[in-house]
């Protein structure tokens, strides 16, 4: 067994969103799972200069265009919210608390998650919706309140924050291959490629 | 027949030399022409508050990666020059100079210009290296000279660059089809469903 393929996103992300309902697909199409690895986009703008994309004159209008066209064009359902970019320490700490007992289970919970923000407008920044996300999802609420203070839930987010900042990830979504980094969702075609013939 | 649809383009964006080798194609399997329009980044640049995507740090690292996986991904030949990025001022008016008496010898002119940047590794930058082009090219090296200092050549471009920028134009490549943008060479997807389909 090959290892996972690292499938780094922030929750408030659009084009992690779009991502986020292929590369599983993709991955086993060529015997190959992937590692949902949320991350906090925000720590890597620092190091990078750059700014929350819709911000940035000229290329922000295109952006908001662009994130809707590619839905479509993806064929997922897209609602642009009405509060973004959010902040995402919420969503990704449930997300990670669910992953350590349930890996699987956390995927579908990231699925439902990216669902309630990109489609329902629900502001998940907010801790009391992710926890009703969850418990919608079938999770007991009080249990999700306490993994988002938990100190080792969020010692294990700022972990994978800090691993993926040393390697360099600075987008989303941002998928490694055996060491081979994809940023982009339209860059799917490329890890497709890499998937089924190795290095090109 | 339908108008064409406008690439824009800096002779100094490796993203935008990989697209020059298949709008022309792209184009005309749906009855269509691409007009090429050189403009100069460093002015959009400014309006977006970014800098050249290789300074930028992580992103930089990635983009030199992304840029020859793209190339070998697509089946381009290229190689990183050693001078990048460059002004773009001299071969973009060479282009105008020549595309108002013949546009097609235009397009096969850029193609010359980028391949001399983009393989040979020759600054093209420079209004020597520029001109040494266009003889080999075929063009008469004088008249070529006369041009790059003619009043009319240069108000030609600043007014491209002026029109790119009201436009909205903020990168490289940027293709428009009837009023809709397209940035970046991994939306010629897009661009060939947009050209099938109208509007998705």
């Amino acid at each position: 067994m090959q290892p996972p393929i690292d499938f780094y996103f922030d929750f408030s992300s659009p084009y992690g969103y779009l991502a986020s309902t292929r590369i599983d697909a993709l991955a086993a199409s060529y015997g190959r799972e992937a590692a949902w690895r949320p991350i906090l986009l925000g720590v890597a703008f620092k190091a990078t200069g750059q700014a929350p994309l819709l911000s940035i004159p000229l290329k922000g209008d295109y952006a908001a265009r662009d994130i809707a066209r590619s839905a479509r064009f993806y064929g997922v359902e897209y609602r642009q919210p009405s509060v973004f970019p959010i902040g995402s320490v919420a969503p990704s700490r449930a997300f990670y608390w669910l992953a350590m007992r349930d890996p699987a289970g956390a995927k579908r919970l990231a699925a439902a998650l990216f669902r309630a923000y990109f489609v329902d407008d629900i502001d998940i920044s907010k801790p009391e919706n992710t926890i009703a996300t969850c418990a919608k999802f079938g999770l007991e609420a009080a249990s999700v309140e306490a993994a988002l203070n938990d100190e080792t839930i969020k010692t294990k987010l700022k972990n994978e924050v800090a691993m993926a900042m040393n390697r360099g990830v600075f987008g989303s979504p941002y998928i490694v291959i055996d060491g081979e980094p994809f940023w982009g969702v339209d860059r799917l075609e490329q890890v497709e490629k890499w998937l089924a013939n190795g290095e090109f």
